[in-house]
């Protein structure tokens, strides 16, 4: 049987060089805090985000009225109803309602990948149902890790390594990628007590001196929502989503 | 004390976003093979080396009477004295003589690498040599890995783990750099048994298929040079060399 491929991109630099060219979603990978501010807020019924990338952009949305989410450099911005921790977007906050995203690496990495066949947010808050979906369709993978600053980062590799190696746990993938290697290397490494191999990260400090590391627990922890948020067309819906 | 700060850049591609700004040298990292080949050609006594990025300016040379060693995807070009191959440059074919040289990747990121403080060139073969030759600099490090068409690769990212865990040992460097850290995780993982390891890399599959693969144990072979390959204007000179 033909095994669908698995590629992962460190950093959005590297996404134009990517070998899989037809027949792939994109998973878009912001652990500290995007894609799992993300997966938090359907968890709690928001119906929709918006994803823009430049706060510009964010900023005409909220004087239209919407609920704006808006960072640069983990801290909220001054027009914006929340920043991006995965506790700003709680229930009687956001269910039902439309939310528009801006942060510094995530929604740039949204807007990059719009032309491939699919794209999906990923964190470790819904690493499971990711996975399932994942598998559920006829495509080939790649993980566009968003990174910090167009820089590796140590978190969205270690949850690339551990999506690669559920993907393949599956048998209905395969790799040739020596990113996907090395991910899931450092996921071996990493699991055994996920929190202490993310002190290492420099993101995690730079979270803490700004007092936003309160939220770090939250994002390393694994299946926490259902939620799949799929990229249709200029929104992101949660596959699962009920009203 | 003031510790220098070491950063890795797992492909070129990421060398225009690195965090450090002055006073560095950037260690070229081309393990299969070309900064392989380069120590190996120094220490069979090479003299110089000039690289160049494009094959059709290492053909000039040629035309001109230049010993020229080129590849492109690992095989040799069809006007070019040598290949990429370690074993190339023995003593009876090279000793005393300038070399132009010119790969798939090691040489563009020499060029891309010129206008910093400093350039040298990485590999095993050179390890010891190489983080003396460091620590006796003042200055900071960066690892310019070659990657493959700017993709990370599994041999020049556990390599700079290598050096990275050497330089800290060292006492005089320090690093906040995530890939540095991932790479020392990986070096961890190889270094038991580097061949083994090295298994997984796609480019070891290439140049298998292509039976290029004789020369990786001695691309994985720690200490086999004194050679410290360093750039001067437009030539590479081993500043151990002896005529």
């Amino acid at each position: 049987m033909h095994k669908r491929s698995i590629e992962v991109c460190f950093t959005p630099k590297t996404f134009s060089d990517i070998i899989t060219k037809e027949n792939f979603v994109v998973v878009i990978v912001d652990v500290l805090r995007a894609t799992s501010a993300m997966c938090a807020a359907f968890q709690n019924g928001v119906k929709q985000i918006i994803p823009v990338a430049k706060p510009e952009d964010a900023r005409k949305y909220k004087e239209r009225g919407f609920l704006v989410a808006a960072e640069r450099d983990g801290q909220k911005l001054d027009f914006a109803d929340f920043g991006n921790s995965p506790f700003n977007f709680v229930t009687e906050s956001v269910k039902g309602k439309v939310i528009v995203y801006s942060t510094t690496n995530g929604t740039q990495a949204i807007e990059m990948a719009k032309s491939s066949d699919g794209v999906v947010i990923g964190s470790f808050l819904n690493l499971s149902a990711l996975v399932k979906w994942l598998v559920a369709q006829e495509k080939n993978v790649v993980v566009l890790c968003a990174g910090w600053k167009n820089k590796f980062n140590l978190e969205d590799s270690v949850f690339a390594g551990a999506l690669t190696e559920a993907l393949l746990v599956s048998g209905k993938f395969n790799t040739q990628c020596d990113s996907a290697q090395a991910a899931m290397d450092l996921w071996d490494l990493a699991k055994v007590d996920l929190m202490k191999y993310i002190e290492k990260a420099s993101h995690k400090h730079r979270l803490k001196k700004m007092h936003l590391d309160d939220s770090i627990g939250l994002c390393l922890t694994t299946d926490v929502t259902n939620a799949v948020p799929v990229l249709k067309g200029e929104f992101i819906e949660n596959i699962n989503y009920k009203s």
